[in-house]
């Protein structure tokens, strides 16, 4: 689905689904599922210009609002066929409880791919892949600033990430359905993980907001087809306008961001 | 409030709540509030039993009883003051969204802990630990098979989860509000792991259905006074009886348990 969704929709883009109301624009003031319609507005705007959508769980369960991510999600595949929904919600646990979480993301929400901690190790990963046709994108290098106290330590002449890079690719992924997270903070680093991954799909966040350089990403992390990257932007999207046209705004700057992609890709 | 729970209720139990439908006996079956029902009946035959409950956020989320979760922990806190709540949902993500799960676990729900993956660092752990007054329990050594995979690489002459619990102890844990888990399969680690964290509380899970041993568990992690230990059953309580008298069973079973384990301890 992923790799239908990059050929035919020729977008690396990932527009990621943070609403935090505080940020809303003043026409959904006061709009009871103003979370599912702003997101539905920025779904609607963007669609033809993403490869992927990735509404982050947290947003929601702080608001009580599951229910507006059941809507969202249901919304996208009805209006958007073909678009793959990643539920950003970074599960990690037992085997009996994962079961759970998997239940969650893929039967509750429908969700197409879940982000997953790699932490426990492969029997806590295992119920999700149990999952046949659906993605599990596994934690390795993070984003955010501490991510290196405990992903960069040396365990035995590479680092951990890499490790984790490594137990994914050759011992967790025999489905092909593994993929994995690396921070658009990190250039060097997406080009140590895919030299670990082959061609395993590499979900970057940290492009927009968080000041990931996209070219530097693009040259660290593309296949040898100029594919194998899912590029998320959130804020630098979700919150391009703060007026009446924010889904216009967003869609600007999604098809920005999508051509400046596209323009660093050595094929497409 | 956990220490203080230690020494009037004179336990070191903590009852998990996993409710799985499934396994409710025939009397709840066609109750529309079976999950709350089930863990209420549980927790007012348990209470004088234990240090605290700890509710698995994922059977909730698997059912859409986000809001069965909710009174739940209403109920505990209204009809057993003093003893606190441990939401497990092992969240972990950056700064900005930690800020969203925080406000999920202590905010919506109320609870007075939350579990929490350390794989992407200090800085998606701080916006827990702004909330002053309440728990953070760091994974540390998990009670899974697979917990070997990547918690026992070693970083530079230990093993991970001993780097996990001395990054804590030593850098994270400024105020006093961390806690570790340490599985009960491995009485070894546990001492390792108190070894390097002096008194702070650990969470040990797998006490129970997952057969870790009790005598060796306190012996291996009681701080010097006999505490310093949460230890969690959750299956081999909640189901100790399928019929009528489900919560009585679970009563008998929990009072085993906590005396076991005070038989274990080198003072109370």
């Amino acid at each position: 689905m992923l790799r239908a969704a990059w050929q035919e929709r020729a977008s690396l883009l990932c527009v990621g689904l943070d609403p935090d109301p505080a940020r809303f624009p003043a026409v959904l003031k006061d709009e009871p599922q103003a979370i599912f319609e702003f997101c539905r507005a920025i779904v609607d705007a963007t669609a033809d210009l993403v490869c992927a959508f990735k509404p982050q769980i947290a947003y929601f369960a702080a608001r009580r609002a599951e229910a507006q991510l059941e809507a969202l999600i249901a919304h996208i595949h009805t209006h958007h066929p073909g678009v793959p929904v990643i539920l950003d919600a970074k599960r990690g646990d037992i085997g009996s409880t994962a079961s759970q979480y998997a239940e969650e993301a893929f039967a509750r929400y429908g969700a197409d791919a879940v982000t997953v901690n790699p932490y426990m190790g492969h029997d806590s990963v295992a119920p999700y892949l149990a999952w046949a046709g659906k993605g599990v994108i596994l934690l390795c290098r993070t984003s955010n600033a501490g991510g290196s106290d405990v992903q960069c330590l040396d365990v035995g002449g590479e680092k951990l990430y890499e490790r984790v890079a490594r137990l994914v690719a050759e011992e967790w992924d025999g489905s092909g359905q593994c993929a994995l997270v690396v921070g658009a903070t990190f250039p060097a680093e997406i080009a140590r993980v895919r030299a670990i991954v082959g061609d395993m799909p590499l979900l970057v966040p940290g492009i927009g907001a968080q000041g990931g350089d996209i070219a530097a990403t693009v040259a660290a992390g593309q296949t040898v087809d100029g594919a194998g990257l899912i590029l998320n932007s959130s804020r630098a999207i979700l919150y391009a306008g703060a007026g009446e046209d924010f889904a216009e705004a967003a869609r600007t700057a999604a098809r920005a961001t999508r051509d400046a992609i596209n323009a660093c890709r050595t094929a497409d």
